[in-house]
């Protein structure tokens, strides 16, 4: 078996001193990899910056930091190679750096546009500022942005989503896909999960929640598009409860 | 002796999943502290997130994540110990979190700004906006922002200059200050470095530039109000350099 695996966290480079990162150590992609380690597979394993790593047999390693880093390698591995499962568990970062400004600047470029197109009421008014806001272009990455001004203003934008891509990169792989929510009611973890298999055609969603993860537990509910197939206490039965699930799936095709 | 060494970046909550991370890995300190550790001293060593350590000898360990926690510690620690030096590597981040907002709640609340306060001229409109950036007030942390904008704009405001408290809270310490720029000609260097000497009492700070550090390399330049005093050019040559200093000093006052 071919296994893709994705582990810890991403990092925007805000600029070369700065990054914003998503809070992530990678452990339970470590756990799945070790799991998978007995079985006779061979896996490709993309990480972020940081992230614990797992021994390096059966494993090619393919590190990554920013969202367009990752969708490159992704994209790279996806059309190369036949995998059997991706076992996408790296919280990706839902934005990247757009622009960096200072209320100054910021102020300048606002006054300006209203200035030039002369709204009549208030809601031109506000359309005219939100479309500025969602004009700021990509501006060029700064060595280290100026710490002069009040504020430092970063207008993040949408990342690429990778998750919708990879059924799409190849659409014969199984994809299980992680959701990670804080603090929500168990029905909203399991229709949020739901969402998430019907949008980017996922076999299984792993739903977890940050307030019921610490050192020694983690709780995880394998959910299908049909409901909860199984609930986890660790991250040792996580990764145990996705290894059998691919080992039997496989057996059961063959 | 006693010394205080601070070491690694500081990192600044944007909600329960994001950071903004200041990228250091502390490795400068923990040289600092080893060469320390051969002499007849008490360490105090305050670091930040995934610093690297020194071994525990003659170390009293102060973790801390943000600015905030930086200034309570080292407030606290300089306000009940005596120090015979403050070597402050630490990478701390200019900015924390003022608030986090969308394209929309920001056009919101500048367009209700300007329709209230009617402004007659170009000018009028920019500061108005202006002051609207600068007032944003604190705004409560989010469990975890919500993806669903377009964009997500992060007001960073400044956060507090802990270097410059510092001899407030000990006049009779001595300060050693590390100041990083990226890029910069060496006379930028010195005399930013001389400047901050000035504004923050500092005996020497030592500064380098992100271009000359390698794995292998780190030019680091001692500066005190007069000039360079030493050059060094290796992590291992700041660490002993600095090391010495200290040492020689304090047999010069006995």
């Amino acid at each position: 078996m071919n296994i893709l695996i994705t582990a810890g966290g991403t990092s925007e480079k805000i600029d070369d001193v700065r990054h914003l990162t998503n809070h992530a150590t990678g452990s339970l992609g470590r756990e799945i990899a070790t799991c998978l380690q007995q079985e006779n597979v061979r896996i490709h394993y993309v990480y972020g910056p940081k992230a614990v790593l797992p021994s390096k047999e059966k494993i090619v390693f393919h590190p990554i930091h920013s969202v367009k880093e990752l969708e490159a390698t992704m994209k790279d591995l996806l059309t190369t190679i036949n995998f059997d499962y991706v076992i996408h568990s790296m919280a990706v970062s839902d934005y990247e750096l757009g622009s960096a400004t200072n209320e100054e600047l910021l102020a300048k470029e606002l006054a300006n546009k209203i200035s030039d197109l002369k709204p009549e009421t208030s809601e031109e008014l506000e359309a005219i500022i939100k479309n500025s806001l969602l004009e700021t272009s990509s501006a060029p990455a700064q060595k280290k942005i100026s710490s002069k001004n009040e504020k430092l203003i970063l207008v993040m934008k949408k990342a690429p989503k990778v998750i919708s891509s990879i059924k799409k990169w190849q659409p014969t792989t199984n994809l299980i896909g992680f959701k990670l929510l804080v603090d929500v009611p168990e029905a909203e973890l399991i229709s949020v999960a739901q969402e998430s298999i019907k949008k980017n055609q996922a076999s299984y969603i792993l739903a977890n929640d940050l307030t019921t993860i610490t050192e020694n537990a983690h709780l995880g509910l394998l959910v299908s598009s049909t409901g909860v197939k199984v609930r986890f206490n660790t991250k040792k039965e996580i990764a145990q409860g996705l290894v059998d699930l691919m080992i039997t799936e496989e057996r059961r095709l063959k």
